[in-house]
């Protein structure tokens, strides 16, 4: 199975600068065990089941409310039951000849 | 605590009309202990904790997943630790005089 | 020609409190002659092509640079070209007659 | 002034497999003058503006309803007026010295 989530979260109750709690994030998701991708507007996340990609979020909001008053999150998911490496496999038929 | 999430959840297998595999998650949530609300872009719901908004995800995508080959997921959250009632208060405070 | 937009847009260096702003969005868009609902998430319209729809977060976008240094915004389309009324169509097809 | 845009916009009525007609989304944003990156979840483009964020959108969707019936999209935007070189600077505000 192969699920792809892009997510981003961050607090708005701390004003224009949030890297000091995204960084924190992101230092969580590099300690998981699975395929991922920082990018300037979130981060991509490759995992077996969609269970694995909420606890992802779940993580990282828990980390969140040890800080903020208020937390936005956005998340797009593409599941695909059935297949595997859709990270890698999508970038191709995109940019492949 | 409260947050609210307004996501969609749908097969992007099974061509142009898919309220059929809509209409199963819908019912999901209207069986589900949390206010909700049905929109012409997908459900809000309220729940106490994210975890409990992340389970409502879970839930629909195993609905779809007995049916779809691919499913894609769009959420967004906010998260007011140590609010309740918060789907009222929103509304109020935009549109209140 | 019917798009459905589901949007929210808001200030992210103001602080937790926004209302302020956003309500002066959601007047904009009252002004409008687009079919629209407000939500706890955000707001949908319903415009006859994208790039009316596209138009009203250029001016929603415009309103918010007056005050805000940091302006976030989410966004979902759903484009059926040659047909319309799809607001009141997809609520009738999920939520049975 | 920088907005940085990630975006997906997709068929919905063409089956599973889309990276044909995303090709040629992708393609059309290779031939602007703007800074951007392609993801396993959709494309991220810096603009100067708003207005030149949502005519990427635009020509994409375009693109699109030549063969499409039901076209998605989901798209995030980070508006900082009065900076520049946002894409760059985010990522290394997370990922640090």
């Amino acid at each position: 199975m192969s699920v792809i989530m892009e997510f981003a979260i961050f607090p708005i109750d701390k004003g224009e600068h949030v890297s000091q709690y995204v960084k924190k994030v992101v230092d969580m998701i590099d300690g998981l065990p699975y395929k991922s991708e920082l990018t300037p507007m979130g981060t991509i996340v490759e995992c077996e089941t969609m269970e694995e990609c909420l606890s992802v979020i779940s993580k990282a909001n828990s980390i969140l409310e040890q800080d903020a008053g208020r937390i936005y999150c956005t998340a797009t998911f593409d599941n695909k039951p059935g297949k595997s490496d859709q990270m890698e496999h999508k970038m191709k038929a995109v940019r492949g000849k």
